[in-house]
């Protein structure tokens, strides 16, 4: 299968190295020059569960996008800013029969998407997997995960299952889901809260975890998602998703880490995902006529932050 | 008159300092134990419009309130955070008549002073004046300012034109409102945007003002204010508020200029008077069945802040 990746960051170094491993004709796609340069020149290196490997894979620019090339299958895992700008520079290579799989974090991407490809050929998907990249060229693998993906056009389930199929088969342990979009809300609800607060607030997850009225916040806030995702038929358990936030404030696991958008914007001054989190549940709450007001301020504050900072 | 002023910082120094040079028996109440000895030793120092005066003032430490004197007013002027220990504190001298004059910014205090003196004896106020402490008793006094005041019991206007005379006659510029609570909410809206807004986002007026978002932000705020307030029978002019804290965006006046409360918890780690600001309305809202979630969002992220600074 000719499986392109998009966005050939950490995650996407991982899925097209076990991909390519696993004999899949793979293909990558990336706007960082020395990376994409790295990678034709000395193949993608990776440690790989604590052991050296190179894959030679080819690699493109995005703006470089060849026509004479045709995909089966794009994977998705460029930034949600980035999102619409990818799959624009990848219309020469998508055709009638091109599916798109898309595992970014945050909600309503098919939005974007469905400019490009019919909803029969939209696949969405829920990683646990991590990655990390070492430099140009040179990603960190480790630990295990999973894949969890299903059909947005009705009757493609098949599809699915074969995409799950090809995934598995490289090891990345995916499965089909029949109910995906309640693990993208649970997870962006994960997102919504530790993400937005900690950038807010200047703190890890523990810091943000043990303040008096953490639970309050995140009760406000879970329920906005829940009462909007009620709206598109997902019932999220809304105790159960607050229990699975409050487990990450544990210092002896992940509570001393910073989220992804605090690094983004307050270490590396960068524009963050917060329309694709927090502010997508506004614009919903806002068409549904469903009140989510600590969405809205929270999507405003954040964007307020990104201007004095003057982030890029 | 038996003056006692209640919080003897900058503002009640000028107080104090005008009420003294114009003949009122002037009493000085504050918790500072370096500022209250320096006043009994030296005298209260200030720089008066560019002018060294002293004046000999009795000060006492609130710890400290003699039992043989009472007095006929009370100006309060201590930290909102404070007001329950000092009215504790005023109460040796404290008789059937004496009057309470509070001066502080915020809302709702009067819930607090009603627990020490009848609603017949309290009147609130608003004042334009300024003032600076630049050591233990040494008073930095320049420019002009006014007062507005009005009684909360009814039929007690006399006496607060009787309040607003004396310190007129001391130069303080005190006029009756027979709309105090109108000023008082106004005043409010400014302290209640610019005060939790730049603190939260760690910048001056102009810092938050230049934002994309800052008018829809300040309009949800002062929104949730005027609901508020309506209920109480105050009619805000919404665009006028709007207005009026828009103007104080510009770098050529107070702009560049960081919050009270952005001093107070940013750089010297102090707890913040959000409870009394949008704390209050957001109590307010909840028992008269008005949402006020910008309100109650702010006032949790500024106590999430308080406890990840370790504020005291």
């Amino acid at each position: 299968m000719k499986i392109t990746i998009a966005g050939a960051g950490a995650m996407g170094s991982r899925f097209g190295l076990m991909l390519h491993k696993a004999g899949q004709e793979v293909f990558l796609v990336d706007g960082w020059k020395e990376h994409v340069e790295a990678i034709n020149r000395d193949g993608l290196k990776a440690n790989f569960n604590d052991k050296d490997i190179v894959e030679k894979i080819p690699a493109v620019l995005q703006c470089d996008i060849p026509t004479d090339f045709k995909t089966d299958l794009i994977i998705l895992f460029t930034k949600a800013l980035q999102l619409d700008d990818m799959m624009q520079a990848l219309k020469p290579i998508i055709h009638d029969r091109t599916d798109v799989l898309c595992l970014l974090n945050g909600i309503g991407h098919e939005e974007i998407i469905e400019k490009y490809v019919g909803l029969d050929h939209i696949f969405i998907g829920n990683t646990m997997w991590t990655a990390g990249l070492e430099g140009p060229g040179k990603a960190k693998l480790f630990g295990t995960g999973s894949v969890e993906l299903e059909n947005l056009g009705e009757g493609q389930s098949a599809k699915a299952k074969e995409i799950a199929n090809v995934l598995t088969e490289a090891g990345l342990n995916a499965s089909y889901s029949d109910n995906i979009r309640y693990s993208i809300y649970r997870k962006a609800c994960v997102n919504g809260t530790l993400n937005g607060l900690c950038t807010i607030l200047d703190c890890n997850i523990t810091g943000f975890g043990t303040c008096k009225y953490a639970h309050e916040i995140v009760t406000s806030i879970v329920s906005e998602f829940a009462a909007v995702a009620k709206h598109e038929n997902v019932s999220l358990d809304v105790d159960e998703v607050i229990h699975h936030i409050e487990e990450t404030y544990d210092p002896e696991t992940i509570g001393l880490h910073y989220p992804s958008m605090y690094q983004d914007l307050i270490k590396n001054h960068r524009l963050t995902e917060i329309d694709f989190i927090n502010g997508a549940v506004a614009k919903k709450g806002e068409k549904y006529g469903i009140s989510t007001p600590y969405c809205k301020f929270l999507t405003e504050l954040i964007h307020c932050k990104e201007e004095i900072l003057k982030a890029k």
